[in-house]
């Protein structure tokens, strides 16, 4: 166990040893091969034949048997050393290898009854590979033992890292394709071991997997000089071990002897920093592996070069269905592993390839931190009402909502301390976002040198803020896929950095909620705000609220948008969210000072309800509204409402009604959404034949996506941001983008004919104050006064 | 100049030098500060007055005197060397600083003549910075100079690279900030210069900037120690040479002889390469410079330290306006500058400044390459219709379109081999996209190791493959801000790996189009294929058709979206958007074999249109049509086309008018799109009132979105993808998301009321073949016969 070891812990293999380990080897590297190309006679039992061949040959040899060659040494260093060990697997395409090793260890059949240790077994488990129906070709949520989908490069290390955050225990071993190694996020991911504390958080063997080769190029760090490469992990702040070669044996022994070292390297960091002897970043090891793309398979066909060349990285003999000479060499490929001695008579894999597999819970594929919903501890979350401000008129008071919301964060933090299953994440913005308060119980974890004037940095912290939104991403994705909780704040207009990341999370937690094996996980939640509508200081470069548009193309039962106008509505959303599983919370909220709606009550139902008429700020008591003044997000409410006193006060006899939208998702047709109105209800809110005023926070479009079913879809007008903006006053943000007060009042004006008279005068005046503003402000450098200190009236 | 000098050219500065250098940093600081701070009383002719001083204080300090200094010293360097330089800014919020020095040269009032170099231009500029309608808090496309905006972080040392790709002559001062050194894209981009041939591109100067902070964190490369970061950097394939220090004489002096020191080294590096004596690759320098953040601001404020931490990263003064005491600190900061021995009495710099800048256009501010405009030469495009396939009848013939495409482009490439101003990108795809003709032609680009098996690589290749999109896209944003032509191809699903990016750059065009001294440059072209419908291989994880959603967020006059059905449309749009100027043209098209169903001249003609119908596949000749099937991408066309046959085959008396939309922005009104459709133009195709039945490549949504001002919009029901999907075979995709012919019969019977019996059988055997279709493939792995035999018969 960690910390007993020591680095002259290593046991050279004996032949014995050797021999059955190979064995297993050469067990998932059948199995692999058998998945890419058999649909019956799985055992060769039989001359392979045609029919025997699956009609499409799709997935990929290439990456295959390295991963199966880790995985073997791995269950071995498992066995010997009785660790808690996870896989994380970054290169694609590792599809059949994890597959044939989940095969052999039973996981396969424990998460798939239909599929049993048995010819039959064998049989499905060729078959259904990359087979209509059946598995991803890539390492999926369908994996045992996976929380890392191969296809998109780039995010295994973070994985790796985010999962080891709190589990002191945990080991995760990392395999780095060397193709993945080129991405961006990869890059910047080593440098994460600077917030690794080997005190209280577990341990990540990255191995940087060499074949040499991606789909079509060299890789980039297979082709620079040793001393390069070597300088490159140490400056990164690693130790690097090199295992190198092609004959299996010589590889089996160094590979043994090399992972007994740096297990006993990690052994004793963990040790010295859990007695408190380490006080410094330690320099954790690093594996680099270099082996044949393809190794074990053809290394001719055709007369090309297939092993150890790019040629290797797909299905390295395409013609076998028409060609028998291709046929034939697939036979012997196949018949080189002599799977005679490693299944027996029934097909199951032999007592002595058994032997290779680590017992019960240890095998990685059934790693329970890999299916993080069994581990899911509920989080203690301390009553919001109790931080909520006293809203005794709407309007009245003005808060930060997200500083008061960074108070409660911070108390959820403390709630939840023993169990150290709640973080905080974000690129440099908690400050900036006004979640400060949640330094007064932590600090923000860094393993980096430490100065004098530093500040809330401590090498044990709930927060961790890198400059990577991809690396707090990719943490926060990690963590929560082992059963712990977790929120990413990001400025509004830079969470785009992740949009990729996204899709895929939410692609693995449809495929999650179809496997009945899978259990819940807490849900991703996204805190988006400095916002588009207040970048005074950063201009047009981070006005983006396109981020909404981007996951509402995911699947309805995963994504959820809320867009709390005030400070009470967001203590109400971030609790809902806090509580929800398996979804995508989004939740765009201000960090400005902002008027008080609403009273903590009257928050939550309003949050409940979604959706609601702010009769306090409407003047259509009794009777059908003239108008609909609807909203959605803080700057939009706070604007809807300002031309609402407006209209009150000039044109009192027109009637308003005031509707505020916090869950987005209400919009869509219930048919759409599990959150979607239904007609009635949104004709109930919206009217059937009444013009609607809609200012929406984000690109106005999107309104109309959700809305275009309704029966008054005609009628909606929505001002939202289009683009139009630079370095500004809050106020002239909003009039650039047509959604500013007296631009709204000219709409209403526009819509609702008839109004005679005082109407021509107040749209004179409303041309005429947006003039003055203009003025005003390039004169000033500041806001129209009477906009500036404007107070709602009710 | 380039080659001529040697590694022993240095040149201590003298104390004369030195003095005149320190002037010029100390104007530059100056002007930044006034940038921050100043209404009025530019030269500080009389005593700091509350009135003197903005309202809001926006803008940044921290990053800029180190970047001034940078300038000062480039400014050096290139006096004396006579050398071509463009400055890249990495570190956000160095708007000041650049700015300052532009005004200082004399390139700000070439851009704006209405800020002269005198007192009353200095008020102007000190007035418009983060300004109301001013200039932005960041370098920006409004910064003489600039290819690169500072907003977000991580793209500087790509675009650097971009450009010089093909510019010899030009050197690239990249000046990377240690907070955008941590993200992902930066991280990678190191390992560019495994691309850069110094015979035949220019040379990048990564200077590192270590001013150790971020907003409120430490930045992680200024935390590790100076042997790790030298590991780093030697393990990235640079040599280098650090600046260390806060003393300006010292420091002066050791800038100066590092970068002459580091000229040398390049030049050696270029003139080797160039006389062809360097064949590995060079190990280029890269500069350390480390000083303090918000050098030579206030040290202490309020008792708290300022200097040199992360508090002087924004306005180390903040109440100014409130606050006497920071008042007066703020007038000494100024003063300390000594303002009266930098300007003249009409406020212009003093000629021992003027002395310090290069002279016309080797300013940085007058480079013609950061106005790439200036430089663009129009590419010489063979004419695609002679690589066009011929199309005798609809259908008889099929081909592979984006292998036809890679003819054409090898020889766009060859046609223009002299000037050398048009490059493909990719991460590592060109030859999965089949666009593999190009390496007839050309080869990819590679300085790394090179072995005999390897294919199409060189020093000199038009093709840059590296496994980053973020680099991939980077580079083409830098070669084409720079005045060139260029392609990125790409998986349709992982471009949004790059949607921020994309964001940015629309926003640069946006801005410099409303700039009347920057000149167009070349669009920027995505060509996704392997796209959603055709991921055999790859499955769920590499399906994604939303990067078109998250594009029409952007400014309708920058973003145009193509869909070509087949491949000699595909040739068409291909040509049109290398023609193109500051647009960004995404085209989604298929690599897999489709059948052809235009002719060069029907394609043209179409393009041109943008939609139309399609007669020959209509059955509505003379009359109104009872259902129009409407069809934008390869896919969708293909099922539309082939539930049309299966229609007039079974229900030969129904009407059906058959559309296909090759340009997507067709679709919106004209009010929203230079390209939308009249609503006459758009009912004369759609009709006023029947059934629509569109099938569209993405999802669905966005159609409707387009089209929900159209009279016809309620009859208008779309097919798409709806995230449904895994490793399949391609009919079952289109099932799995009922866009297939048999559901697209099926939407028609729903809709087209009265058809009597056969309508009911017909729907009956629709139903009953997707049964059949599903049991097929899942016991054969394979499409129905009946569908992969299909072929269109008129």
């Amino acid at each position: 166990m960690a910390g007993q070891a020591t680095v002259t812990d290593v046991h050279p293999l004996d032949d014995d040893e050797l021999h059955a380990l190979d064995a297993y080897w050469r067990a998932a590297n059948y199995l692999s091969v058998g998945q890419l190309y058999l649909l019956d006679n799985p055992l060769l039992r039989e001359p392979l034949r045609v029919e025997h061949l699956k009609p499409r040959l799709l997935g990929h040899w290439g990456t295959t048997p390295g991963l199966n060659f880790v995985y073997a040494h791995l269950n071995r260093m498992i066995r010997r050393r009785d660790r808690n060990v996870m896989y994380v697997i970054g290169p694609g395409h590792g599809g059949p290898g994890l597959l044939a090793n989940s095969w052999l260890e039973g996981t396969y059949s424990e998460a798939y009854p239909a599929v049993g240790q048995d010819e039959e077994g064998m049989r499905r488990l060729f078959r259904e590979f990359s087979f209509p129906g059946g598995m991803p070709s890539h390492v999926a949520a369908e994996t045992p033992g996976s929380i890392h989908e191969g296809g998109e490069l780039g995010y295994s290390l973070a994985h790796a890292y985010g999962a080891v955050l709190d589990n002191p225990d945990l080991l995760v071993a990392c395999v780095i394709g060397d193709g993945e190694a080129e991405t961006g996020p990869l890059a910047t991911s080593w440098h994460i071991n600077k917030f690794l504390n080997p005190a209280t958080d577990g341990a990540v063997l990255p191995i940087l997997h060499l074949n040499g080769y991606k789909i079509d190029n060299p890789a980039v760090l297979a082709r620079i000089p040793r001393e390069e490469l070597d300088a490159l992990l140490r400056g990164c702040g690693y130790v690097p071990y090199y295992v190198d070669g092609d004959e299996p044996a010589t590889m089996h022994r160094e590979m043994a002897a090399t992972i007994d070292r740096i297990m006993g390297e990690i052994d004793v960091i963990q040790h010295s920093a859990r007695e408190g002897e380490l006080t410094g970043r330690p320099q954790w090891p690093v594996l680099v592996l270099r082996t044949p793309k393809g190794w074990t398979g053809p290394i001719e066909v055709d007369g090309m070069p297939i092993e150890d060349t790019w040629r290797s990285h797909q299905i390295p003999l395409a013609e076998v269905r028409e060609n028998a000479g291709h046929r034939e060499q697939l036979e012997s490929w196949l018949r080189s592993y002599r799977p005679a001695e490693l299944f027996d008579e029934r097909g199951a894999p032999r007592p002595e390839l058994v032997a290779q597999v680590p017992a019960g819970g240890r095998r990685m594929g059934a790693n329970p931190h890999a299916n993080g919903g069994l581990l899911l501890k509920p989080l203690r979350l301390p009553d919001f009402r109790e931080y909520a401000s006293e809203v005794k008129k709407p309007g009245s008071t003005m808060s930060e909502p997200t500083r008061v919301l960074g108070r409660w964060l911070r108390d959820v933090m403390r709630a939840n301390d023993d169990h150290r299953n709640f973080r905080l994440f974000g690129p440099d913005e908690t400050a900036s976002n006004r979640l400060d308060a949640v330094y007064d119980g932590t600090a923000k974890q860094w393993l980096g040198e430490l100065r004098g004037t530093d500040e809330n940095l401590a090498r044990d912290g709930r927060v961790i803020e890198m400059l990577s939104e991809h690396v707090c991403q990719g943490l926060l994705e990690g963590y929560l896929l082992t059963g712990r909780h977790g929120l990413l704040s990001c400025y509004e207009a830079f969470i785009h950095i992740v949009d990729s990341m996204f899709n895929q999370h939410a692609k693995w937690l449809k495929t999650s909620k179809g496997l009945d094996w899978r259990r819940p996980v807490a849900s991703l939640n996204y805190l988006l705000t400095s916002h588009v509508w207040r970048q005074d200081h950063n201009g047009f470069s981070h006005q983006d609220p396109g981020f909404i548009d981007h996951v509402m193309n995911k699947k309805a039962e995963i994504i959820r948008v809320y867009l709390p106008p005030d400070t009470n509505t967001l203590l109400s959303v971030a609790d809902h969210c806090l509580r929800s599983r398996d979804y995508v919370n989004v939740v765009v909220a201000g960090k400005n000072r902002t008027p008080e709606w609403l009273d903590a009550d009257e928050a939550v139902l309003h949050c409940a309800r979604g959706a609601g008429i702010w009769e306090w700020a409407s003047s259509d008591a009794g009777r059908e509204p003239d108008v609909v003044m609807a909203c959605a997000g803080d700057a939009p409410t706070l604007e809807v409402l300002a031309a609402t006193s407006i209209l009150r006060e000039r044109l009192p006899e027109l009637a308003v009604r005031v509707v505020n939208i916090v869950d987005l998702m209400r919009l869509q047709p219930a048919s759409e959404h599990p959150h979607g109105m239904t007609d009635a209800e949104f004709d109930a809110l919206f009217t059937t034949d009444r013009p609607v005023l809609l200012a929406y926070h984000g690109y106005p479009w999107l309104i109309h996506r959700l809305t275009y079913r309704r029966r008054n879809h005609r009628n909606i007008h929505v001002r939202g941001y289009k683009e139009e903006g630079t370095t500004t006053t809050p106020f002239d943000m909003v009039v650039r983008n047509d959604m500013d007060r007296f631009r709204l009042v000219i709409d209403v004006l526009d819509r609702v004919p008839q109004l005679g008279v005082p109407a021509a005068g107040l749209r004179q005046d409303m041309v005429d104050t947006r003039t003055r503003h203009d003025a005003w402000t390039r004169a000033h450098g500041d806001d129209l006064p009477e906009v500036r200190d404007w107070v709602w009236q009710s």
